[in-house]
């Protein structure tokens, strides 16, 4: 760029240093950023301090939350002998805009994938060990994502937690509410299949 | 939302404002800030203030910078009597990224839209007479986009510019390079063909 405005420049990189944001559109929405008033980009900047010094990890479930222990584990309302497993504290919303689930989370920011060097170590596997052990969790639903990587945690988690007596479940596969049968791939169709209900 | 983080959802915020930004973007962008090193979100926030605060507009040419003159007006190997005029300052970018414009440049800030109310007081064209005033000007090239608004601009500017004695050119219309004359549409086709020139 022979446009030498460092301070512009700095900010571009800083936008195009996001996930998906390319240089055009870094350009674009720097600029946007020297149109507004100046109080624009001063609550922009709290914002992103205040978010990454006042959010971490819930000391129980492993999901976000700004005070200790998360809002879904203190709400004396939710069902504690039921845990979701899932692998990123997005899922967490995922499941709460479903409005059907009642119990609590475990987020194990990852999955195992060896080819990325993650194993079960680098997850948190241990904490959701050690909420088992208080013996109230009866059930664990493995909600990691339908990929062969979300799969192989999936059932090396249940190989873990069987022994203690535990149930296990894992999601349902089938076609998507609202999906168009021609466009779903065979194994989806050929799941859907198998795991056909009586109506 | 039902996932009460008030720091995550105002960072989520500040970033669905943002140009093009929807809100599942504005939270993968605002996850993506709290998963990296706390500095990164440090120096992201100073750069957003910092530009916001250093860059204004030359004094001159009305493009960005973040000295009293920009970098084109204060460059004595630079041709003070060509001025190209453009909308916006990221038009001066793409120019510059020719390469082979030497002039100098005035940036109108937007284009004369009579329905988004915008006239030609809301546009920085006493600051284009007031530099032509000088004398030192012989040629304008009007640069705004080849939009009904574009051209009405170039148009009301020429009007005024002429009876000054100065030369007022406009960009060439015609088929862009390395385009399919098949996707060109009749209009520009039109010009193309209009403006053909002897090989």
């Amino acid at each position: 760029m022979s446009y030498n405005i460092v301070p512009l420049n700095e900010l571009i990189n800083q936008f195009s240093r996001l996930p998906g944001i390319g240089k055009k559109t870094a350009q674009r929405l720097a600029y946007n950023i020297i149109e507004q008033p100046p109080e624009r980009a001063k609550q922009f900047a709290e914002a992103l301090v205040n978010a990454r010094e006042k959010i971490h990890l819930c000391k129980c479930c492993q999901s976000l939350t700004d005070k200790d222990i998360c809002e879904f584990c203190s709400d004396e309302k939710r069902d504690k002998t039921t845990v979701c497993v899932v692998e990123d504290p997005r899922d967490v919303m995922a499941f709460e805009r479903t409005r059907e689930y009642r119990g609590v989370y475990h987020v194990l920011h990852g999955v195992i994938s060896p080819l990325d060097g993650v194993g079960p170590e680098q997850l948190k596997i241990k904490e959701l060990m050690a909420r088992l052990s208080s013996g109230e969790i009866t059930e664990l639903i493995m909600a990691t994502n339908p990929t062969v990587e979300g799969e192989a945690t999936a059932s090396y988690i249940s190989r873990l937690v069987k022994p203690m007596g535990i149930k296990v479940t894992r999601l349902a596969y089938g076609i998507p509410v609202g999906g168009d049968l021609e466009y779903a791939d065979e194994y989806t169709l050929a799941r859907a299949l198998e795991g056909r209900n009586e109506i």
